[in-house]
């Protein structure tokens, strides 16, 4: 995979549950807001969208968790974007330890555009990212 | 006080942290879907507000601790509400355990609402919830 | 499918985000309460577990985000389950408005148990719950 | 006030909610990460203290929401913190807009520690953060 964009982050406490580790659905808030960083800094983010009656919604996803994230622990989220035939953009994820580079989830998310209410995929999308997309 | 209106919650395990307790600000969550269904029940919603241009926004907070929350309790939260001067609606709410009667936690949230943009006090609020302010 | 539990919810203003719709991640928590109060509805819940040196963790999830969640909205979440080979629980699991039946989220959750950190099937696990495994 | 302690945030797009700005009880998220950093960075974390039979606990929070945070802002929180009699901690704490200084909340945090289930202020506490405290 080649990673085109990389995010850092540190567990905050409350993210963490009874079990003393992150949450499973906590991944999914640092997967997400990689992918918002991601595309705040490559063109419009979604908010922007949003308000051109674009919302790009996440179709599915899946997560593979390999190692649990705890309190305090400091972390990367690095990603790797892809069409998948005309309507789709497939996101690969992977969530890993900054110092022992530990890998500790792994994902894949398909992403869609519905421009007012519709599923497209829309110009400024194509025209923004098309240089990261493989 | 007078209570006017009472929720049902149970404590759902994501909501507890590291101390094995219900995280802080998740009673800040609790206090507001008690708040908002008692405006969706007895008059237009936050949602439809906000479509109408008016937003009902949390001016100040707060929050006594008095016992944990934990895993799987029953509990309800109930409200009452009063107008505080031309502009504020102040709403007190206590955190109940259903067993016990046990209190554990009891608040004060003033409420102003925004009409594009500017502080006022919306005709749709007044005439929807005269017969509960105090 | 034949499901096997089922949990009644409705939509929490908060859980939706920029878009007005609930956020993804937050199908994660819907999920996970919803075995969660399977689990101890039938057997030893996650916290008992925990204190006896068994933590159930999600290994895999798959997510198919159908129909958005909106505010308001009442919805149930149903389950069935099944063992993958030794190791593995498989959760089937549907979200679905009420009124409508409208399927919003389809997932596959694959959950392994650690045993004082080794992965294993506890007997507790499988004397409680070796009626509901088809 | 004499600020101790300061640390940078970003607000992700999931702390937003339908009114498009930051949900109110996140803010307390912020302010809970701030304070677990500034334990953490100048004694014993949040966890450490919690295996030490420790826990440090919110008994009161009050918030003053001045201005709101939106998708994006860069903002930081800081801090102060004080004796209140024998067993109290009172944090200060504000949460300030990066580029334009603009207050968006203020907050005051009492905080007591419970030592296997009792009220006090444990020496290690005393210890660690005498130097800090007004």
């Amino acid at each position: 995979m080649s990673w085109i964009y990389e995010k850092n982050f540190e567990v905050r406490d409350y993210e963490c549950d009874l079990q003393g580790i992150v949450n499973n659905a906590v991944y999914q808030n640092y997967l997400e807001h990689t992918r918002n960083s991601f595309l705040k800094e490559k063109g419009p983010d979604l908010k922007a969208l949003h308000d051109q009656g674009i919302d790009a919604v996440v179709a599915r996803i899946e997560i593979d968790y390999k190692f649990p994230l705890r309190a305090s622990d400091n972390f990367f989220c690095r990603l790797a974007v892809k069409r998948d035939g005309e309507l789709k953009l497939v996101f690969n994820q992977e969530i890993v330890l900054k110092d022992s580079q530990k890998l500790c989830a792994r994902a894949k998310v398909v992403v869609v555009c519905l421009e007012n209410g519709k599923v497209s995929m829309p110009k400024v999308i194509i025209d923004s990212f098309s240089e990261f997309l493989e």
